[in-house]
């Protein structure tokens, strides 16, 4: 067991780092970067507070354990910003290899058994086809929109968005999960993007 | 479902200002000090991975749903450390009063259904009576000692405790509710608390 338990915490250790990880997007008050670690923790709080958005055929707290490991790979990549490098850097070849290579690394320092559920878990989130994982991934595209429209503006004005930008990159994401909140909020972003 | 909708968004983004309450524990690599919105999202992946440490009875998805909601109530009243003020100050009447109050305020941003739910969940937390709270509670003492364990010390310097504060205001809790992970956890920290 105490071989077992080594594991364990090497790898809660290591998760440490995540809250070291910047993101371009601030906190709702606009005061400092957000880090993945808290940002991490908001998207859990999401999925439980907004589950009522959610397909009938999500399991909501398979979706929570998702969003709990969803960013670990930052601690060996960094944020790669949806909207940084024209929107090319986040889902380019070059990210997504090395992503891959980091959730080897980092799901691998723990026991097995363990390793193997969580890994498997982050791997179905990023390949984002199952309801659980459409809908994961439409709270992380959420949760940003709402601490930009909190902050005036936030990483819109920071890569200089467009309409259409935010509605590619960002709102048609969210309409796959959870069509009705992007109807909903698509109507709170409107004004930032007016001409 | 506008209203609603409203509502939520409001409680998620008062939520928000929990990563900004800042708690006496640092970060592993002790660069900074730990804020209460990262703390959560750490508990709640302690509870992900250390579930085999759980008794049979607990329901790991209600443990992370009460870590994530846990520590709401430090928007109103702060972090309260566990060795301030001779440890007197964690669980005072003064304290669990204002606590009490900012559950009311917090979760009632909620809808009426979503409020009940959480705030019950919170107060079943807080109780520290059922086997699911229980865990939970000795997740929130062990994190911190890892902490502290990586960083050299940490907040037992800070408040000079001793072998017996930190057995009778950590230990005994950690043992509650996962015993054997605290007799492995006491050899770790030994050596700090010898003569």
């Amino acid at each position: 067991m105490s071989e077992r338990l080594e594991a364990q915490f090497a790898f809660l250790n290591e998760a440490d780092r995540l809250k070291s990880v910047l993101r371009a997007t601030t906190l709702c008050d606009g005061s400092r970067a957000e880090n993945s670690g808290e940002h991490s923790w908001h998207l859990a709080l999401y999925a439980l507070v907004l589950v009522d958005q959610a397909d009938p055929r999500v399991n909501i707290n398979r979706v929570i354990r998702m969003l709990l490991i969803h960013d670990l790979v930052e601690i060996d990549v960094g944020d790669v910003p949806i909207h940084s490098a024209g929107g090319q850097a986040h889902a380019s070849e070059g990210t997504l290899a090395a992503e891959a290579q980091a959730a080897s690394r980092i799901f691998g320092i723990l026991p097995r058994d363990l390793a193997c559920d969580l890994h498997a878990l982050w791997t179905e989130f990023e390949a984002s086809e199952t309801p659980d994982a459409i809908f994961a991934k439409s709270l992380d595209r959420v949760q940003p929109v709402m601490a930009n429209l909190m902050s005036g503006g936030g990483t819109w004005k920071t890569y200089q968005v467009t309409a259409d930008q935010l509605q590619a990159r960002v709102g048609r994401k969210i309409a796959r999960g959870a069509p009705h909140l992007w109807d909903w909020v698509r109507v709170k972003v409107a004004p930032f993007f007016a001409c």
